[in-house]
């Protein structure tokens, strides 16, 4: 591992390398702040990491850097955005904007994305509606490496769920989460330390069981959440479909094995029936139901009556969701970011290339 | 067993009951279609197995016949309904009613529901948004049974999640599930055959792994899917939780382990923070995206692919969701409804009891 890097200084450089590929300043902005929420918040997959892997994809073109992302069609609660190829990590603040701006005026905004890339980590954009007192939701479908209940066939992205309430008192409530077993990052670490994954998170080409953490790079699948049938794996194939449908087959993105993927290198699939990626976003003013005052208040009570749930022996804590990476932000921020030595390797390539100094 | 009912003979039965507790002409006829929703698509444990259950909570007086459901509070895309203690049955569809209705004017509808009883089969409700050409979504609480990760207490119900998506040609995509690893009715049966459950379905009153289909009666608990942290079992705790405060907390009803539950010989929660059991019901005109029918032409293509997505050997085929439960009401509709002789002698006791003949 390289010495830690303070947030300050990845945000400058990454920021950088953002203007220094044609992103407008203020799109520059945007797009760190997206990207590095996932280091700050403990989710090393998501971040800085992949820095040189969006580069990549602006190389191809696959990414435009000076985007115009704008409305297909609207109405008083909804809207279809075209991302035009930009970063997923502007696109989705943008449109995640407009589904707030239609819940100030109509008590709900949900807003469809197409044509977009990757936007980073899903609770990030979904946390966006805090602040203004709403319920924030982000979905986004990916790269099919996910089989369906049954089959070997990679048909869906690991296709993750953000959900953020606010609270009064309490830290709000944070879920951001795959709709498989185990995120691909959860396998890559296992990699790294050469170790056997449990069972339940992936399977073999021919669709059988495995505890091989290097089986997707032979033709192998992650598993949905449930893992197999007897362990509900329908539930999480069902709820990755959704994701899909929602994110990809409603705003005409596109969907099931035809998602883009991440690596410029794979090649892409045939026949796409869309646009890009496709996400899907929702903000609810919390008091388009009922008074935030009293909301909130019953949210602390939700929250306080979970902590202090027994727990089984052994264990600390019951945790709320969000609370492991509040505090790993809250860590990052005064004592800096991690970064394993290829990724920083990776960084000094790019400050070179584009004569962005690493400081 | 008791010989297959027809579905009109349980229909006309189940209605009569209704009615004789006092139900509104209208409201029993609501009330028997969704329960009996579940006996056609095969979820027994929801549908007429519980008439007798929902009588017994009329008899103390949770459950009024004659409610006034009405809005509390509303915007052009959301309401807060209040159940007026109904049944659920009832309050559900009213409910989902208004989410269509603002819809139609807004694009989308949101209705939180207070102060309501078990509402039967999720997908019955969501299903309503299907012939709108919209999108349906139903969630409710439920009493406590499951144990959040790390936990040996019971907070969360079983909390399912329903999603109705339409599509052209093909048949709509119906996702229905709790979010635990296995729903309640599955132990029912395995107790009835005296078998053991898989791994990760409960856990025993001290939190540890348990094969025991009778847990729950000595005080263990459900496990959320996932079954434990190593397989994901806290994205199972988030969902449960996301529905319980869309449920309950955005609605002002009870939430978490205050939830009312449904044995009328349970004694209820004290100090209870909300009004009655709650739901959340969502719609979303598909036009309000893009055009109905360029989205069903791509829902088509989505089915198509998952369903022709190569099968593990010895697997005839990977599922869409909905399917099976559709095949089920095919069959039950044409050979009828099958009975446990328990479940038939209670049908018959309630005959008995309000002079309405099994005819």
């Amino acid at each position: 591992m390289t010495p830690n890097c303070s947030y300050d200084q990845l945000f400058q450089f990454t920021r950088s390398i953002f203007k220094a590929i044609g992103c407008p300043d203020a799109d520059a902005e945007t797009a760190t702040r997206s990207l590095l929420s996932a280091d700050l918040r403990g989710i090393d997959s998501h971040g800085v990491a992949r820095l040189s892997g969006y580069v990549r994809l602006w190389e191809i073109e696959r990414i435009n850097a000076r985007p115009n992302i704008h409305i297909e069609h609207e109405t008083p609660s909804t809207a279809v955005v075209n991302g035009d190829r930009g970063l997923g990590l502007v696109v989705a603040p943008h449109a995640m904007q407009i589904a707030i701006e239609k819940a100030k005026q109509v008590g709900t905004g949900w807003v469809a994305v197409k044509n977009s890339n990757h936007f980073g980590i899903a609770g990030h954009h979904a946390m966006m509606a805090l602040e203004q007192d709403m319920i924030g939701i982000a979905l986004t479908n990916a790269s099919a490496l996910v089989a369906p209940t049954f089959s070997k066939d990679r048909m869906l992205g690991t296709n993750p769920i953000a959900v953020a309430v606010p609270a009064g008192k309490e830290d709000p409530f944070v879920a951001d989460f795959a709709t498989t077993t185990a995120a691909n990052g959860k396998l890559e670490l296992l990699q790294r330390k050469n170790e056997q994954t449990p069972s339940g998170w992936v399977q073999t080409k021919e669709g059988h069981a495995s505890n091989n953490a290097n089986e997707l790079k032979e033709g192998g699948a992650l598993l949905p959440l449930g893992g197999d049938r007897e362990h509900g794996s329908h539930k999480g194939y069902a709820l990755g479909a959704i994701v899909d449908i929602l994110s990809g087959v409603l705003s005409g993105a596109n969907f099931g094995p035809w998602v883009p993927p991440f690596p410029a290198y794979v090649p892409m699939p045939e026949q796409m029936p869309g646009e890009g990626i496709g996400h899907f976003f929702g903000a609810m003013r919390i008091d388009a139901f009922r008074t935030a005052e009293s909301f909130k208040a019953d949210m602390d009570k939700w929250i306080q009556s979970f902590k202090s749930a027994q727990t089984v022996e052994g264990q600390p804590r019951v945790i709320i969701p969000g609370e492991p990476e509040r505090e790993m932000e809250a860590e990052r921020r005064k004592n800096g970011i991690p970064l394993f030595d290829a990724v920083m390797n990776d960084l000094l390539e790019l400050g070179k290339r584009f004569d962005v100094p690493f400081t």
